[in-house]
């Protein structure tokens, strides 16, 4: 019984790490189709979300089967509810790097906004994929401190996101309403991509600590 | 153990429903401080929002105990899961009510926006009341019908969402670039909250029916 349950929570954190790392290569792709305005890969970020989207369903029967029939407790429950609410949130941010490559996507053969918010948005993009990156990381190495400093740069995340209004709103800066309204939601969808790594990172320190981080 | 259990289950019941009627109250604040442009209004919004912060975590901890010392199965392992679920997805909403109330308290003591905007607005606020309304009402009924109908009207707001789109582009309407920004976040927010609801209403259709409704 032990030994299925032993296979079974290896699948489990074998399933949450591809999810993870489909995730990061979709930021990663999104940032690319932002930079270089490539419409193929945009596209394959909103044909790969599907895929994210069955990992996630595929999880969470895992984790219900789990809890039913193996009734973990302490760390083994931990566990499959901490994979339950990670594959929730991963899930979410495959959303977030399709709505970003949905908008890089939809503004073709132009870049969606001008420099130098352009600019500013790769930098955020960068972030994201960084954070993306750091979270498949996470999900593989259960390494606290790797949590800790996700949680802390997503401040760097923030700080730009501030920027980003302050450029939209410099009259300085030529600006179409359609960018202003392409820039607002890149921002906020880079802004929640990293929001989502820190809420992983939070769930990571409870999986292994058993102690709930206050999230803000 | 088992009397234990079924207080305990009901316990997690009134919680949720408490939270599900504080997220409906702050939401119609949140419409409220739009279309009056009450700033006291939006600012128990955003007092308020501690709260039903803090009843996720009860529920939250709550859920995990109830997991590890009753193991249930079943339809009652159903009911803990979409608690931990509906407690996450409602606490989210609260935070797209504050942000709402947010934006109308940041520009009194004027509007946000102007017409004819405004009124797409509180008529995108008023369809996000009535999910929240309609969300309390099925956490403490579990009426299926509902949850279906929640489900359909929530296109009425995608709807509004798209036309918004569209107003904020319209030349013809004269708006500044702090007004194009906050009218893009305002609505983004409330079809957030939208979608949201749809979400708890696909988790009531699987606690009721062990099924799993696929989202979109």
């Amino acid at each position: 019984m032990r030994d299925i349950f032993n296979q079974e929570l290896k699948q489990l954190g074998t399933d949450l790490a591809s999810m993870a790392a489909q995730v990061a290569t979709a930021i990663e792709r999104a940032a690319e189709s932002l930079r270089t305005g490539d419409i193929i890969v945009a596209e394959q970020v909103i044909d790969a979300d599907e895929r994210i989207n069955d990992l996630q369903r595929d999880i969470d029967d895992m984790c219900v089967m789990l809890l039913a029939r193996q009734q973990p407790v302490d760390r083994d429950l931990r566990n499959v509810i901490s994979a339950l609410r990670m594959a929730q949130t991963l899930e979410r941010q495959g959303d977030l790097a399709r709505h970003v490559a949905a908008i890089a996507r939809g503004r073709y053969p132009l870049t969606p906004v001008p420099e130098p918010i352009l600019g500013l948005m790769v930098k955020m993009a960068d972030a994201a994929v960084r954070a993306g990156r750091d979270v498949r990381t996470l999900i593989e190495t259960q390494d606290l401190e790797l949590a800790a400093e996700i949680q802390r740069r997503d401040a760097e995340l923030d700080a730009l996101h501030r920027e980003s209004f302050q450029m939209i709103l410099d009259p300085e800066i030529e600006l179409t309403r359609q960018q202003v309204v392409d820039a607002v939601l890149m921002g906020r969808f880079l802004e929640r991509f990293g929001d989502h790594s820190t809420s992983v990172a939070r769930r990571m320190a409870y999986l292994v600590s058993g102690i709930t981080v206050p999230s803000d």
